[in-house]
């Protein structure tokens, strides 16, 4: 039996090479098997289906490689406050009234905002990981799922057995759609041999690390006193530089670490909105991108961000780029788009699987719409994008080839349920503060 | 005859003291009478209107304080460039090939988004101003208008007389919606002799005056090599103190400038976007307010900015700022929300015209929907709508009372007949680059 195809055709799509008009993209099996100009696609057989997106841009989905998806319960919840106090005196109380279920919830209404704004795959931390696999599962989009491993309290030896069993169990899972990373959280709330017991087992496993990596200066002030390296430095000297690694902000980063980069490419997660709002500042965008380090754009969770539209976080990288730096031109917007996809897919080392449309990778596909008056005249495409769209423009989402939101109906999960429950789980959580 | 009475009723509305829950704004020709609380609203005579915006917020409608509304026509058109090259090389040769009428097209372009943005006044500084009159009359929103004027090519006198004459004609037109100031480019553009002019000018019309001022550090360091003092410090000096002065940019200043604003409190255009966008910096946000200035937020045009989204615009005002001081807590929610409507109205002398829901003011209102997978939980309401919140979330505008935009709809414009025409022109704009 031949496998059924699905023709996708639109106004333009986006490929590697750029933008292919009047393209139609012909997936089976999931997967993308051509990208075909106008005029030059076979034609469908009678058992094809054809998606005709009309107006809409085909691009590929974006890859969120950093976010704690279940805080979009906290969404405002404390806002305007610094690092610190905001964590230990706001969102660490109200998460340790998370009851079971909870992350669950959370984490599907996260899943809601990240597809309306296009994001295809996430790469969450937090706890619950069954919660929040259940979530991505029924979602019908990718995730990249890691369990956040700290070793107060002396939890660390059972989180770790846990995160391992996890990846056991889960990684491949929803039709492949599920990998799973080990998460220590950060440095600071770790130890070092802690750490090197991590990577050890991230080899045994085949797996890799995502872990919170030079987000303040105070924590890379605190690296270099106690154990007298940068927190990159701590990574290599602790053999997490001999597995996978997606380094999560990356904001601050010494000379030692940019000159470490020249041999070693850890993925980097660059959070912008967040860092920019708790006042971090902003990794070094243009001298990574100068660097070819796998680099990806995330959202952090939205009780520091308040927003996982994915188009914001594309602007707030340029703006504040720009603003520490003075240059507008580095980073451009082709260089942001693509590090918002096929960038984030490097990051987590899935470029094999996502990322981009081309032959025998996923058919992750998203379909924009560029009219309207907050958009049209269109002179650039790729401006338009990055600099004038917001989620509101997204009208069509494939996951492996399979739908998962059109225009503006959510086709995998009950959007109203959802809010309900979230709305209700979220006032239980801050009822005492 | 009574006077017909509208009662708009929503979830909540913002008052300068803060949200009325279950609120009733009582509007008679064109302007609030009162805000009554649940349950102290009189009743509606038969005669009444009464329009029911359920679960929407009620806001004062935004003031956008400074753009050159026409410049959607060049939406996307040659960005990523540094600004000096991005003026002479792409955009001014462009501007050069504009013809009549195509400004009023242009102006209508972003009227449309600016009202789907919830922009109720907006502050232009661009030519042709009979045509972005007209386009303002027709659009039922408020506009500060001025004609750009500038000395180079011995073209000033006649620019300053047309400019009086419009000023003339135009002022409190359109049931007192159109406001007219004298709008001299910038220091660079024009002499200390011209600028003394427009400001004897500006006096003897009893109005003010709208300059670009301090945008780059090179204008700066211009200034005072030419003049011996700053941009700000030169306006004192050519008297351009002594009227209403609205200074679009204001991102370096100096140590002089900033203690004359213990006295002088010139109106602030703070543009983020553009300003960070462009690689100029941006003004000192927390500095300004803490001075009390009159401070309002701008788009710029969208050559620069690319978007006349305001809920972007105080994004990027918070993010670029913290980006830059790295102080989490300044500028917050709160004071952005309130910079976005009165800190506008105030910076170019209309706070007893619109800029709140109070009394004896305009009822210049907008509603917003913070319902959504990227809005809800709502814990905080200011900061769903200064973090979460995008344009998409403005469901109703009205100004002085009438309604011009409802869930998606212009009411006042054709939007789909002013995109094509936009289209068309911008094709004929850019078609020799």
């Amino acid at each position: 039996m031949q496998t059924p195809t699905t023709w996708i055709k639109s106004a333009a799509t986006l490929t590697p090479s750029g933008f292919v008009e009047h393209a139609t993209v012909q997936v089976a099996s999931g997967q993308v098997v051509g990208v075909w100009a106008e005029g030059e696609a076979p034609a469908p057989q009678s058992a094809d289906q054809v998606l005709d997106l009309g107006a809409q841009l085909v691009l590929p989905g974006f890859v969120n490689t950093h976010t704690h998806a279940a805080m979009n319960l906290l969404r405002g919840f404390s806002d305007d406050l610094p690092l610190d106090p905001w964590l230990k005196e706001h969102v660490y109380p109200a998460e340790a009234r998370l009851q079971p279920g909870d992350i669950g919830w959370g984490t599907k209404a996260a899943l809601l905002e990240m597809i309306a704004s296009g994001i295809t795959t996430f790469v969450d931390m937090y706890f619950a990981l069954d919660e929040v696999a259940a979530a991505t599962r029924e979602s019908g989009i990718r995730g990249v799922l890691g369990r956040g491993l700290v070793t107060v309290a002396g939890r660390g030896q059972e989180a770790l057995a846990e995160a391992c069993d996890f990846h056991r169990r889960m990684q491949g899972s929803a039709d492949g759609r599920i990998t799973t990373w080990l998460a220590p959280h950060a440095p600071y709330t770790t130890t070092p041999e802690f750490l090197e017991e991590v990577g050890q087992a991230a080899r045994a496993l085949g797996t890799g690390v995502h872990i919170h990596l030079s987000e303040t200066t105070r924590e890379v002030a605190d690296c270099q006193a106690q154990y007298g390296v940068s927190p990159f430095g701590l990574m290599r000297k602790v053999g997490l530089d001999r597995q996978p690694l997606l380094a999560a902000h990356a904001v601050h980063l010494t000379d030692d670490d940019l000159a470490s980069f020249a041999e070693w490419k850890p993925g980097i997660a660059h959070n912008p909105i967040s860092n920019l709002k708790m006042g971090c500042g902003m990794a070094p965008v243009a001298q990574l991108l100068a660097l070819d380090m796998p680099l990806g754009l995330g959202t952090d969770g939205v009780a520091s961000a308040n927003s996982l539209d994915f188009f914001l976080t594309m602007k707030a990288s340029i703006w504040g780029a720009r603003g520490i730096t003075g240059d507008p031109s580095w980073p451009n917007a082709e260089q942001i788009l693509r590090a918002a996809s096929w960038g984030g897919a490097r990051a987590v080392g899935l470029d094999q699987v996502t990322g981009a449309i081309a032959p025998g990778l996923a058919a992750d596909l998203i379909g924009v719409s560029l009219t309207g008056a907050g958009l049209e005249p269109v002179h650039d495409r790729t401006s338009a994008l990055v600099y004038s769209a917001t989620a509101a423009a997204v009208k069509t989402v494939l996951v492996n080839g399979k739908l998962v939101y059109q225009d503006g109906a959510f086709l995998t999960l009950d959007q109203e349920a959802i809010l309900a429950h979230a709305a209700e789980i979220s006032r239980r959580l801050v009822a005492v503060n």
